[in-house]
Order: structure tokens, then C-alpha cells, then sequence
């Protein structure tokens, strides 16, 4: 019999949305190397070494810091479920999509959730937040480092200072701040974080790198209840990803934790400060492009995430338009809003592989045509003009 | 900076456990094609087909057939959280690890969880199940149709015939059945049913094919609560697989459906007829030169897995020192036993790619081998030439 399917041959991308980013040619090649069992000692090895390179990347000394078996949500909900009992008390602090589907996993796992809102796009201060862990005595604060929805940059380091003062834990989602730009897990304080192996790592979607401090261990050793999710129990999912027991949980996704060793390795080939300040770089001289092209970035000055720029749709202009000829043509894939920002910003992509040169004039010379077409008046080169005198004067 | 870690370069071993099992280099390869994203159009083409070839495999009609993306056991927790409302009764049936499994997640979604039990390596009639649903009155029954941690295989037609005249909701682990013996969704009129990619199927672990029939769809529709694993919640997970809105839930492993898409393929090619007579005639053969080495199984005649092959480890024979040997002189992987089955059974894996001619011949080659080494009396060349014996009579 023959399948009536033709086999997987995919088009050729520019990922340059909110994620997944560009893949290196060698993560591929790692993912296609021969399965081995999940207890094979082979395998056991590149857990280890994959644990201590997530250590690096995360700047933590944290042992339980592994790869969670599912997508950056399954790393959301793991945290969340594991630290959050029937009747815990959490403050989520939403300002974007992702900071509302946190709260929405926090209910679901029991806790009484406090809604501390912003409006979506801006950050928000210590002291706000100092008010409200005052009020509430929350067991855990969770907020999002880098909101892919928005594009906003949240500073964490006052607000882990104010939530440990009244006694919480603080959770963070840095799934599209890993690899891009600094994450202290240790410095900043931070007790819990969840990431995603596709937005900065530059591996393809499929796992979710975790981390737990002292204080969040403590937390899930002394639970009274066991956790909802029984493939995401850290309780049982730790002891196979410790030097010890190994004991069977789940089978592991082995090719998938090849890529993300091999993404892990080339991050530290590059080094974590040269790659911050590569993603930097870019990210100025994308800004200059489209200033230059009189395009606005919706978040605000001092607060935008160099890893993902989130910018007005020019009046006028067809969303989908563009964001299809952009595909189609050129091959490039951006974002489009979520949730009230749907239909009114861009969300372009500058991730791990992703963040280049190449990629910035690329993207600002298919962005001219598309607008010119658009019939939007756009000075010709502009864009690309600015972004070349951003690199050569950075 | 460089890494102290050198890149993957897994050994190559023959995977006769309980899984992964082997993989096809076609498969393999497709996990290296360039990843797109989520929302690609491409993207979207690859998952129409690839549940367009689930429904072949499952047997089934049903719209809701779809990989969940993570392994089998999130597949497993996906049914039953998706099924299961708090206070609502399940029966779960256990006969083995994975029985007892379904058991724990269920009580931790807020079942009131009645355990109908057997030893280790027997099967349920469906006298005792209908007793029990008679009693019980439950939403779900949930059974393993053939278990990875035992080797028997559960005959499920009279079963689902007394579970519905209860009223009950048939639950089905076909984990170790799908795509190496018949599954029959739709004629034996299962409404859920959860299975991993890396068993029968032979593409690498990390996601799980579900379906849900008519009867799991109307009841998923008229939840009272919401589902408490936010990233396993088919209300939402379904819109992203569906035709209509394809609205962004979570950022599906791309590279891992790649993989599933060809494993798909390999099988419809094959044909599920010829592919279950595979399974069957080198379980034979297995069987034949296990029995000629005085090797006996622990599953009684007739309810035998094809597709894993538990067998007792003769009296004396240490259990880990052979199975280091044949993995570290033969690179062949089989596994140990699970829960009280531990020491005393070798899980021997038959499934898609691994189970071939080539692979039980030098499996039962390799065992005499060792077992001559442990002391243990083995006729030569007995076990190898029933095999060979079999083939030819087959």
C-alpha cells in the first residue's frame, strides 16, 4: 500500500516571529543521531552534561535544573503545579498574554490567585508590586521576565527583594529571555524559573529547561498534597534526572534532548556575554532600520526586549497581508499581535540563530517592499541605510 | 569559551526493550528537516496528514485524533484529565505498572478511583469487569490493552461491550499495541484511547497519538470544570488542530511531528496487515529458540505480547550482568522487569523497526553466549536454529 502523502520537505524559513527562531544546522544534525534507551548510559551522560550546561546558561548553582518532557506551557505548568497547593495563595502579575495563562494554570491547580494588572506592553515597579505581596502574603509571585506577547523587558531584580521580604517565592518565565540576554537565577534571587528551547536556545520546540532554588525544593519536599499533574511531578521526575536512583518515570524524549545539548553547547562555544551583546547589537540596529522607515516599537523606551521587538502596524497597512507577502516571498516568518494586540503590532523575532546581521538588513529590505506596495510611503533605503550605520558605528 | 562537553555521538544499539525501539534513518532524517513555524502553512499541512494517517493506524473516524506533545504518559493523564471531573468514579483496571499508573493520575484529577485488580502478567475477563461496572457505575473504565511492564496482552471486545451496557466510558492504553497488532478504535468501540510514539511506531519518544470518540467528545463538550492540566486541556488543544481557527495554544514540537509524519508513512506503506504478521512471525521465532534455551515466558499461552516478550530469567543468571553484556559486547538494549517483576522477567521488545529476522537471531545468539558464560546449560546453537526452524516452516 502507498501512503497518498509525499514526505516532509519543508520550506526554508527565516524564523524571525515570536518563536520558534532559526535552528542551526548542527542542533538538526544532533537530533537526527540514533536513538538510544532512556537509561542506556549513554543517555544518562548527556543528561548530566546537559543539566550542568542549563546550570551555566541559567547562571544557577540549582541542582534540580533539567529538561522538562514538553513545550515552554509544560514548563509553566510544572513550576506552578509543584509549588502551588490547594488553597495557596499566588499573586500573577499579568501584563501579556503569557502572565494571564499563568494565573489560569495556577487556578487550576487550587491556588487563590491575585490578579495584578497592567496593561499590556508596559512593566511593572517594585513598589506596586511591594504593595500587593504586603496585602496578600502570596506563597509564590510569578512574573515574566520577557513577554513574547509584547515584547516588554519586566526588571526583576527590586521585585525579588520585595517578594522575599514578605515571605513568597518568586517564579519567573524567562522563555524568551534564556540564551538572549541575562537571566540570574542565583543573583537576582530568583526561587523557580521555566523556559522554552525555542525562542533564544535555538533548538526546536519540544522542551522545557526548569529550574528550582533551595527554597522551592523545600517547598515541594514538604508538600501535604501530591501534585495534579503526575507527568510533571518533580517529586518522582527528579530522581531519574539524579546521579542516584535513575528511577524510570516517563521515557524521556531522547533526540530532543540531543538538539538541546548541542544548542547548550554552542551557547557556551559563543559565551553567554558576546551572544547578550550580539542579540543587543541587532536588535539596535533593527530599531534604527525602522525608525528610519518611521515604524514605532509599542513598547516603551528602556523597556524593550532586544530578543523580541514588538512595533506598530503602520496605518493602513494590511496585517496579513504584509506578514503573508513576507513568507511567501521572501520567506521570512514574523508575528502578528496576541490577544488585544492582534491585528495592531508586528512581533519581530530576533532569537538566538535568528539575531544576525543578515537577518536585520534582509528583513528591513523585504519590509520596504512590502510597505512600498502597501502603498506606504517609505524613503527608498532608509531602512537598511540606518541599520548599516547602526553596525558600523556600534 | 569552549564547552567541556564534546558533541552527541550516541553509540548505535539495537533497541529491544521496552522502548524507544529502533528507528528508521527515513525517520531520523525527517526530525533534521528545517523547522518552521507553528502557524506555517506548511506546518499546518503536516499535521492534517498527520491526522489523516493516525486515524488510518488507529483505526478510527473520529475528528479528535492528534499527537498530545509530550510522551505516552501525558497522553495517558491528557484522557483521563480531559475525561474525568472531580468526585467522578473510574475504574482502573491493573495488571501492571501502567494499570496502577492510570489509577494514580486519575485520583490525582479528583477520581473517585476504584482499582480492580490482577497479579502482574494475568488479564481481565469480561465477566469480572462487568461485575465491577455493575457495581461501580463508573464514567471510565480505563484498561491497558497491552502492557509494557508485563507483556500481556488484554482482549478488549466483550469488555467494551459490558463497559457500555453500564454506561461507562472505555478508556484504552494501547501504548505498546499501536501500529504492531490490531487496535481497533472504532469496531471494538473504544472512546479514548492514548499511545507513544517511541514503542510500535518506531519514531523517537516525545509525543503521544490520542483519540477521542463521540461519546469522549460530548463529555469533554459538557465539562463543568475546567480541565486542570491547562497544557493538556483538549477544549483548547483541539482548536489549534483543527480545520476552522487553528488558534495558538501552545508551540507544538515541530521537528518531533516531522519524525511522526514519516513513521506514519513507513507503516501505511508497509500496510497494517502485513506489519501485524511481521510482529507475529518473529515473536514465533523468538519464542521457539527462547523455548529450545529452556527460557519459558511470563505470560500465560494466548495472551502473549508480540510485541514485548517477558520472559523469566533462568534460576541463578544475575539479571543486570547479562544485560550489561549483551548492551555492551552487542549493543543490543533489552529491559529488566518493573515493580515486583524486578529481578525476575527480561523485557524482550519486538516493535516496528526492531522487529526483524536480523535482530532475533543475533539476539538469541547473543544470550546463548552470555548465559554459556553465567554457567548456565545451553544445548548449542538450540536456541538459533529453532528460530531458524520457525522461519522456515512459517
Amino acid at each position: 500500500m502507498q501512503t497518498p502523502f509525499p514526505p516532509v520537505t519543508p520550506p526554508r524559513r527565516i524564523l524571525m516571529g515570536p518563536g520558534p527562531s532559526d535552528i542551526s544546522p548542527r542542533v538538526l544534525a544532533a537530533m537526527a543521531a540514533p536513538t538510544v534507551g532512556h537509561l542506556d548510559p549513554y543517555f544518562l551522560r548527556i543528561m548530566n552534561e546537559t543539566q550542568e550546561m542549563l546550570r551555566q546558561v541559567f547562571r544557577t548553582r540549582n541542582p534540580l535544573t533539567m529538561s522538562v518532557s514538553g513545550t515552554g506551557s509544560a514548563g509553566m505548568e510544572a513550576c506552578v503545579a509543584n509549588l502551588i497547593e490547594p488553597g495557596d495563595r499566588m499573586i500573577a502579575c499579568i501584563n501579556g498574554v503569557f502572565g494571564g495563562r499563568m494565573a489560569d494554570v495556577a487556578e487550576r491547580c487550587g491556588a487563590e490567585v491575585t490578579r495584578l494588572e497592567r496593561p499590556f506592553g508596559e512593566v511593572f515597579t517594585a513598589e506596586e508590586v511591594e504593595e500587593a505581596v504586603r496585602k496578600v502574603s502570596p506563597k509564590v509571585l510569578g512574573i515574566v521576565h520577557a513577554e513574547t506577547s509584547t515584547g516588554a523587558l519586566q526588571p526583576l531584580e527590586d521585585i525579588s527583594r520585595v517578594v522575599h521580604d514578605a515571605g513568597g517565592l518568586l517564579l519567573v518565565d524567562c522563555v524568551t529571555s534564556l540564551g538572549g540576554l541575562p537571566v540570574e537565577i542565583d543573583a537576582w534571587g530568583v526561587d523557580a524559573a521555566y523556559s522554552g528551547t525555542q525562542k533564544c536556545l535555538s533548538c526546536p520546540p519540544g522542551l522545557a529547561p526548569v529550574t528550582f532554588g533551595p527554597k522551592a525544593v523545600e517547598v515541594i519536599d514538604n508538600r501535604k498534597s501530591k501534585v495534579q499533574s503526575w507527568y510533571l511531578d518533580m517529586t518522582m521526575v527528579r530522581n531519574y534526572w539524579s546521579d542516584q536512583s535513575r528511577a524510570y518515570h516517563h521515557t524521556a524524549p531522547i533526540n530532543m534532548n540531543y538538539g538541546l545539548h548541542e544548542a547548550l553547547r554552542i551557547i557556551l562555544e559563543e559565551g553567554l556575554e558576546p551572544r547578550f551583546e550580539r542579540h543587543q547589537r541587532n536588535h539596535q540596529a533593527l530599531k534604527s532600520g525602522l525608525a528610519a522607515m518611521g515604524i514605532e516599537y509599542a513598547v516603551a523606551e528602556g523597556h524593550q526586549l532586544p530578543t523580541l521587538n514588538a512595533v506598530r502596524i503602520p496605518d493602513g497597512v494590511d496585517d496579513k497581508a504584509v506578514r503573508g507577502r513576507l513568507l511567501e516571498e521572501f520567506g521570512i516568518e514574523i508575528g502578528g499581535g496576541l490577544g488585544p494586540m492582534a491585528g495592531k503590532v508586528w512581533r519581530i523575532g530576533l532569537m538566538g540563530e535568528a539575531s544576525s546581521k543578515r537577518n536585520v538588513m534582509l528583513f528591513l529590505a523585504a519590509l520596504e517592499e512590502c510597505l512600498a506596495t502597501a502603498g506606504v510611503s517609505v524613503t527608498a533605503g532608509a531602512g537598511v541605510s540606518a541599520a548599516s550605520e547602526a553596525y558600523r558605528s556600534a
